[in-house]
C-alpha cells in the first residue's frame, strides 16, 4: 500500500470495464475492481471518486481538446468548419480505444442513471462548444445551433463507430456524418416556395 | 372531496408554477400547491404522480404531436422539411402559453435534477423523431442526424422565445433558427478543397 504502481489508473479502468460487462455496473464493487486490477481500494480512491467516475473521467480532457481545436481553427473558417476541426482533434484521442469504447458504451446503454450522466456530459460539451464559437465572433443563435449540430455529429458518429460491424476509424465516420447532416439540412424545400 | 372540480388540472399546474417561482421547487410541498389552488391533496394526486410531474406532464402529448406531423408531411418532402412541419405543429401548442413557459423554464434552470429530466425528455423526443423519419424511408445516419438537428432547433428556439425581450411567437423564432442552422451547416469549407 502507498507504493507507486505503474499504470494503476489504466489498470483500474480496464478492470472496471471488464467487471461492469461481466456482472453489470450496479453489482460491481470498488473492492472487486481493485482486486481484479491487483491493487488496493485505497489506490482506486486515489484515482477515482467512485465507480461511476471511471466511466466519465475523460470528459473534461475531451471537452478541453475539442474547444482548443475550435479556437485554433483559421480565423476565416466557417463556424461548422471550426467545429469539424474540433471533431478531428477528438477523433484522434480514440485511435486504439475502440474495444474500450465499445465496452463503455454497452455499460452506459444498460443503466438509466449512466445514460442520464452521458446526456449531461454531452450538454456540457455543447455549451462549451457554443462558448468557443462565440469567442470566434459567431453570433447567437448560430453559435448554439452549430454547437448542437456538432455534438449531434459526435454522438451519432460515435455510436456508429462502436457498432460491431464497423471497421473504419472514428475520423472518417465523423466526416461521413457531417456530410450526411449537411446534405439533410441543405435539402431545402423552401427554395420552391 | 371527491366532487368534480372544474379545470382542477390547470389550476393545480398554475398554482405549482407560482409556488415553484416564489419559494423554489425543493421548498414547495404538494399540500401547499393544493391549498393555493383551493383543492385537496387527493385531487392533486388524481392528476399528477408527484410535484415534478406537473412540469413534464405535457411531454408525451408534445412528442405525439411532433411525430404525427412528421408522418403526415408530403411523401416528397425532404427529411428536414418533414421535421420543420413537426416544429410548426408543436409551435401551435404554445400560443398563449408564453408566460407559463417562462415560469416553467426558470424553475427548470434553477434545479439540476429538473435540468437532467429536461435533457432526458429531449433525448426521448429525438429518438421518436428519428423513428418517424425511418418510417418515411430515411436511412441512418441521416435519420438520427436530422432528428438531432430538429431537436436542436426546437431547444434553441424555445430558449429564445421565453427570453424577456422576445415578442414574436414561437413559430417564426423556430423558422429563424432553422434558417440559421441551414446557413451555418451549409457554409461548407470543403468546397474549396
Amino acid at each position: 500500500m502507498g507504493r507507486w504502481e505503474p499504470n494503476s489508473r489504466e489498470r483500474l479502468a480496464a478492470a472496471a470495464l471488464e467487471l461492469y460487462g461481466e456482472r453489470g455496473f450496479e453489482q460491481t464493487t470498488v473492492a472487486e475492481i481493485a482486486q481484479r486490477a491487483g491493487l488496493t481500494e485505497r489506490t482506486f480512491f486515489r484515482h477515482y471518486a467512485d465507480k461511476r467516475e471511471v466511466l466519465f473521467h475523460g470528459a473534461a480532457a475531451l471537452e478541453q481538446r475539442f474547444v482548443q481545436a475550435v479556437a485554433a481553427a483559421p480565423g476565416a473558417a466557417a463556424p461548422m468548419d471550426a467545429v469539424a476541426a474540433g471533431l478531428e482533434a477528438v477523433a484522434e484521442v480514440f485511435i486504439c480505444l475502440r474495444e474500450q469504447s465499445r465496452r463503455r458504451q454497452a455499460v452506459i446503454a444498460s443503466n438509466a442513471e449512466l445514460r442520464e450522466r452521458e446526456l449531461i456530459k454531452l450538454a456540457s460539451l455543447s455549451a462549451a462548444l457554443a462558448d468557443a464559437l462565440r469567442r470566434r465572433g459567431v453570433q447567437d443563435p448560430a453559435a448554439s445551433l452549430t454547437a448542437e449540430a456538432g455534438i449531434a455529429v459526435f454522438k451519432i458518429a460515435f455510436e456508429r463507430w462502436v457498432a460491431p460491424e464497423e471497421r473504419r476509424e472514428l475520423s472518417p465516420v465523423m466526416r461521413e456524418c457531417l456530410r450526411e447532416l449537411r446534405t439533410a439540412v441543405a435539402a431545402d424545400g423552401d427554395r420552391d416556395r
